[in-house]
């Protein structure tokens, strides 16, 4: 008695006996294992490349001989000839089995590859896109037993690869016939499953096999900027990354600036619609250039947003999200066409997913967050924030999770302060306050050097010092209050009380001078007490929204907070924490998640299974409304010490000795004095 | 132990015992007893009305006194004093059993209520609309569970009618929160349900009761005339007819012309496309004006056309349809949007139902006719013939039914007949020739009064005597043969022969006048031997599609024969068979079946269970294919003799008798003498 050759496939592992003769791609087929195909095993698409290995195997228990598989064929050597094979690798649907062999699926060849994401913690996407590539043969037309076109195509792919009934809408019926009969009754197609799995449709249509790819753009579609990438659908890779302004700041910087300017205008609404589609189609033609691609291979689309920009980009009124009790139009996730956004830039039937919105103000792009970090799979209770105008906040583990958004105001991103501006170059992004001497150093964004440092004039001579962006006011006021000159009630001290003439007087109050650049021309660099109250107030929403949900949790502390958002990123969480900002938790357990809102838009364009994912997630979390509880009230006011009036910090005591001092002598507020008095009591 | 109170309803006969105090409406609902109401049952919309009948019932052994309802309510009395309800009519919401009733369930209160056609054969067709109102209650948004309205509109539907999960698209999404807020949260919406069930969309919403009705439009797409009936979609009465000429004309009168315009014209199948549709747009325009309603109340279209038709009005190019092997693009019946077709008039998210094509040459005007006359369900064997530039054949009963297509032309409406015209006022429709004097009389469209009568110079004064029309050449051909004048192979006599002065001679042949005006400047009216050939021509494609069902059947003879389209209900059956268009049968059993095809489209308007049934009924046909089947061309040759060469017409034969007589003097064909020496042997 004879066995049948032994097979075995690495990674996987998984082997089985197939007889004499068995094409590696069936061979893997029948055991399950991950290898592609496009055009169906006919030698042409080359996806199903496999590294054949020869020699001992013991782990495996295999010899493999060297003629073990089938010799280098006629379409092997076509296919070699044309675009050549990487060393040592053979077509898996040419080459046969012909005693026992190991066989490497290398992951260019798996069809759900995993892609491991650049970002701090790394995560494997694997993919699996709602839209793939097909290759079919159809049947010809036949008089006598007549049948349409597209019938043919839909029995082809159901007896080919399996996909139950399609449709195809009007403009792809149109490229049937003339693409079946140029391809001679081959084509490829592109097939898009819905993510319920109950519809297929047809989105796009080649002749033969194509061999152009196949892209994706995950849009991460802020209140001030518009962030793309467009990624290649088969492996995952993000081929370019593009951005731009939101044109819709024209009509209000903020989101509720623009919600009024919807109801005072009537017809406002489809114009601030119009203004933003229309960025996206700016966008999106500039991402294929950078790409250099096609804009009609992009045949999918997935928005992360805020509920207002949800509701702009749908075309809808956003009048109802600027009032009580802040009504959705929807709030389930939306499977659309480009085209009903009017998008037209990319394929005309490409397909566009947007996530579920969790409330009137936490919306997809809090959802993405969830999707990218997923709090309801964390052992242990981890806080998420995700900084900008508005704070979203998630904070949750296997138990539960929680959310609410809190009215940041844009303070933390350079708004609203005296020498505030965006994060560009010439901004102040990193300061230091000696606690000695009370002098700062600072570093502007591009450049690395100190402003004590050599060659820093030269850093700063075609940029200038211009001001200071989000994450430096972050840190100038933590340095003010580590190194002694601003109290915890959030005053400034005078120079007499400080003994430092950068405290200079402005009014009744006092004002830190960073730099002077006015005798070159530049501008005066200070924070005044009116920064310090912008972010007292800021970082008081964020910490009270942070508190809520731990109210609700029934918890006193976290065990981990990340930070997301490009904000987030760039923000020095231990001053982060002296600010109180977010609430103590160790140091090491603070980290930044970068743009998890992007990086959850990306999973959704790569992976169909992590829509049904979010979508159930988002159901099962519970939302928490800030602007109607009494308590959050009480907490806002509570935070506005600096980092806290009554709550303890005892990690960060750990690290950094904040003076116990006030610059109070009765002319301002009670509230030091009271800080202090409950503090002594906590 | 005393029986709750026993209500009996009419016409259903169901019957039950329900608690005092229950309202009819829910007795009804319980006993699946079909009794309308879209507000649910709050009293608003008056569909529920019922008529309760008091006295002796004994076969239904039940006696109802005058208490036995509960009395006349306060929200009764603001609807009689607001619209008036009919004498002895009551709200079955608002009535409440009190005591034994019996309850009649007038027609307009059902849901399901049938509507019997006007056409000859009367069929009724029960109400069953893919669209439907619903009056809803919809909960009030909550900040502490937020949901999007849209959501809530779902539950409240799933709740309160048990519809399940909807879709709504963006541009209702835009019209949801205000008709919500508009209507405090009560709406009618109009939903569509797929005909397979398995989705439901919200299209349309108003806030609080609708009361304006909804309507749709059932389409018959010609290639020269465009039908439209707008029709009650919940009393299914036809509310307005229309028709207008189909402006593709000018690119071809045929189809095939236009076939060949979309091949030769780079474009010229969008051209085509777009003057289509703007007339469909036209015709809706039209059709709402004269029905004296809001287009937007518009929800639903059927269309009925021809494959040519099906694929320009698609916006397919027809290119394959114009060669062998006249390949559909698709075949399967279409669901789509009305704005998928740029119809712009009627509501934005009105929704389209075009029926499935049998066959490149068959179309969804055939299928609709098999949906209006069931062949499928005849126990006796019938041919349907629907007669037009092409003939579309159903041949069928209980076991099987046969289709094809035969290539007609355009004789019998008219066109390519010297002296035809299109039927229109002054055009002759009826004609009957004195078999002893040889003289014609003849009336015109628009008059019952015959030209040797009184009156008829005065009928003629302001139209003339124009022309014949399709009806009045197949009857002026018919009498010709019946009255001697023209012999069975098709050859008019000379006046030598026939001994008439109106046989005058034209050429080497003959015409036959039968009226000549040219002395008042109209025209002069002849039968040309031309026009003799042009309908044999005709006849005989017609009578060999028939007779290769007939083959296929395995059959010599019909039982029924039923004649379809416009055409159809014009045309004496009589003098048709005399031609030998349709195979013999008695002539008591050749109908005419009206526009069956629009029949058959008003049917899918109306009753969504007949769009599944057509497109289960289209899979069972079987397709027989006329342009390459060789003993077409046989039975064409044939069927060329009047009324054929070789079959014979037994039951013709007992109502008229034929001269047997041959004008060919040798000059013309041998097909007459062969036609005799074959007839002799059958």
């Amino acid at each position: 008695m004879t066995t049948d050759p032994l097979v075995v496939f690495t990674p996987s592992g998984k082997r089985g006996n197939f007889p004499v003769g068995t094409p590696i791609l069936t061979a893997a087929r029948q055991l399950g294992v991950d290898l592609d195909s496009v055009c169906g095993g006919r030698g042409i698409c080359s996806k199903c490349q496999i590294t054949p290995s020869y020699g001992e195997f013991p782990k495996h228990g295999v010899t493999a001989t060297e003629g073990a598989l089938s010799e280098w064929n006629a379409v092997e050597q076509r296919y070699e000839d044309k675009r050549g094979l990487k060393a040592g690798r053979r077509l898996g649907c040419q080459a046969t089995v012909l005693g026992d062999i190991v066989i490497d699926v290398p992951p260019e060849s798996q069809v759900h590859r995993q892609v491991v994401r650049k970002a701090a913690a790394a995560r494997a996407i694997t993919m699996d896109p709602a839209t793939r590539l097909y290759f079919v043969e159809v049947e010809e037309p036949d008089m006598h037993s007549p049948t349409g076109d597209l019938e043919r195509l839909e029995r082809a792919l159901k007896d080919q690869w399996d996909i139950p009934a399609i449709t195809a809408d009007l403009s792809l019926m149109s490229k049937l016939q003339p693409a079946l009969r140029k391809g001679k009754w081959q084509v490829t197609v592109a097939v898009h499953k819905s993510h319920s799995g109950a519809t297929a449709s047809v989105t796009e249509i080649w002749p033969g096999l194509h061999e152009g790819g196949l892209y994706g753009l995950a849009i991460d579609l802020g209140s001030t900027t518009i962030a793309a990438h467009l990624t290649d659908l088969e492996t995952g890779e993000v081929t370019a990354s593009s951005g731009l302004m939101n044109p819709q700041i024209r009509f209000g910087e903020d989101l509720m600036s623009r919600v009024s300017y919807a109801m005072m205008n009537p017809g406002g609404d489809k114009e601030m619609t119009r203004a933003v589609r229309e960025a996206i189609d700016d966008l999106t033609k500039g991402i294929a250039e950078e790409g250099n691609i096609d804009p009609n291979l992009i045949v999918e689309t997935v928005f992360v947003c805020n509920p207002v920009m949800h509701h702009l980009l749908l075309g809808l009124d956003p009048v109802e999200l600027g009032q009580a009790p802040f009504a959705l139009a929807t709030s389930q996730s939306m499977s659309l066409d480009a085209r009903d956004l009017d998008l037209t830039t990319m394929n005309d039937r490409a397909q566009v997913y947007i996530l579920p919105c969790i409330a009137g103000h936490v919306g997809a792009d809090a959802a993405a967050v969830a999707l990218s970090e997923e709090p309801g799979k964390s052992k242990d209770l981890v806080l998420i924030v995700d900084v900008g105008t508005n704070a979203e906040i998630l904070l949750g583990d296997t138990s539960r999770v929680l959310a609410c958004s809190s009215p940041t105001g844009p303070a933390f991103e350079g708004a609203q302060i005296s020498s505030g501006q965006r994060a560009a170059p010439g901004a102040i992004e990193r300061i230091e306050i000696d606690p000695a001497t009370k002098e700062p150093r600072f570093r502007v964004i591009g450049s690395d050097i100190w402003s004590n440092e050599d060659g820093f004039d030269a850093v700063i001579a075609t940029t200038g010092i211009t001001g200071i962006c989000g994450s430096g006011i972050i840190e100038a006021v933590a340095e003010l209050r580590i190194a002694g000159l601003l109290d915890s009630s959030g005053l400034l001290g005078s120079a007499a009380q400080t003994g430092t003439e950068r405290m200079v007087p402005e009014g009744r109050t006092h004002s830190y001078l960073i730099h002077d650049a006015t005798a070159e021309g530049g501008p005066r660099i200070t924070v005044t007490q009116g920064d310090i109250r912008a972010i007292q107030l800021a970082k008081s929403a964020l910490y009270a929204g942070a508190r809520l949900l731990m109210d609700e949790m029934k918890v006193d502390k976290v065990d981990r907070v990340v930070l997301a958002g490009a904000f987030g990123a760039h923000i020095s969480t231990k001053h982060a924490m002296v600010l109180g900002m977010i609430p103590d938790a160790p140091l090491e357990n603070v980290s930044s998640a970068g743009n998890a809102a992007g990086t959850g838009a990306r999973i959704a364009l790569c992976n169909v299974a992590a829509r049904v994912e979010i979508e159930r997630v988002v159901g099962q979390i519970t939302k928490v409304e800030t602007a109607i509880e009494p308590k959050f009230q009480e907490h806002f006011v509570a935070a506005n010490a600096i980092p806290h009036k009554t709550d303890p910090f005892p990690e960060l005591s750990k690290i950094v000795s904040l003076p116990d001092l006030t610059f109070n002598t009765g002319g301002e507020s009670d509230s030091t004095s009271g800080g202090r008095r409950r503090r002594r009591r906590g």
